[in-house]
């Protein structure tokens, strides 16, 4: 009989985010994979760290930070292979993953090629945006408003189109990007309002105005709200 | 010296979903407040109540489902003076907030009343389309996809342009609003792939595709992805 696959969300960066289910699951399980750089243990595992007791066998899922696609392919088929083998002998395997498991996971890559032959439970994380906004201590949305959730990646009509259209915005990802965020939120006047979390939870966190950012990492966010009415 | 306000989001249902920092909140703290119906302890104070030992001062505040905005604003600034009334003799006090407390949490009315005048730390909670996806095992967003967060109290045709304009989106609140979203889904041809997540990790949870809803409660939402390639 199989073991369970288990996605365990362990959140942004503050150990004290993970939920009581996922430190209740990381100590049960006698497997726990995680996704990591070529060298040392990668964000995930050093976020849970302290809910993993010794002792238990562990996976790193080894990949550059931006490999080819087909580097990145090859290391999910392999460490998806070697969970199969725990789950196959009947060993229930945790598979960490930063913020929530399906919100721009990397669980999602071994969920496609695990879930078809294996039970699978997901533990929702804490997601990126939640945590910059408790920082921040200022709403993401209330009442009727929409939020768009748009990956900094996306070209520059694009993310311009969809912040046109939303009363709240979450710009992911930013790295990069940061100059054509610029342009957009310029010519839309969101600018002044927009407020940048890096690294949120994470050794180097930092809370600043858009306007003031000059670079910034590949872990980093931007919230935009439109301006109206104060929510009181 | 003013006391801390506290406010801690305790997810959506399931009461293994608090994170560790706000069950250490809530066995620290003195006063703990949550919003409720006219009676009974309503759903945050009962999802957290496992996390509450004996003996707190507790707050209850108090309002129909769907009072009149006024009544809601009259119950907000009563709450808001008995919190204030502790914080001001040196007393930390815990708002609960089902789900997170500024993705539409009701934290964020005490939040604008209180954050002027006394110290406040947001402890983020899982919000309700992370749980759902975990429930569905299925990504809400990958890789550059955008995803549109839409409450469905909002208009037929906004609905609609929303959803036309992004790779996937979670439709919250939807109770009474089913008939216009099934005129809108339809219409865009999306009514296939969407599944329904009614009342996450409460009494009465329910999975069903979106196809298949006759009627929905107030906690109810829809997870509709734009088909594309797999994931793999």
């Amino acid at each position: 009989m199989s073991g369970t696959l288990f996605g365990i969300g362990v959140g942004p960066g503050d150990p004290e985010l993970l939920t009581l289910k996922a430190a209740r699951l990381l100590a049960a399980v006698p497997v726990i994979a995680w996704p990591a750089p070529l060298e040392g243990p990668g964000m995930a595992r050093t976020i849970a760290a302290a809910a993993i007791p010794e002792g238990k066998t562990e996976i790193a899922i080894r990949m550059g930070f931006r490999p080819e696609r087909d580097d990145t392919e090859a290391a999910y088929d392999a460490g998806a292979a070697a969970i199969a083998g725990h789950l196959e002998a009947g060993r229930d395997v945790a598979v960490l993953c930063e913020g929530d498991p399906l919100f721009f996971g990397s669980f999602i890559y071994l969920l496609a090629r695990l879930a078809p032959r294996h039970p699978v439970e997901v533990v929702p994380g804490i997601a990126s945006p939640m945590a910059a906004a408790a920082l921040l201590r200022q709403p993401l949305a209330t009442l009727d408003d929409s939020l768009a959730i748009i990956p900094a990646t996306k070209a520059e009509a694009e993310i311009e189109r969809l912040l046109a259209g939303c009363d709240g915005a979450v710009i992911m990802k930013v790295g990069r990007h940061l100059p054509k965020l610029r342009r957009v939120l310029s010519r839309l006047g969101l600018e002044a309002g927009a407020q940048v979390v890096e690294r949120v939870g994470l050794d180097g966190q930092r809370l600043l105005p858009f306007a003031a950012a000059d670079s910034l990492g590949y872990f980093s966010l931007v919230i935009v709200h439109r301006p109206k009415e104060s929510h009181r």
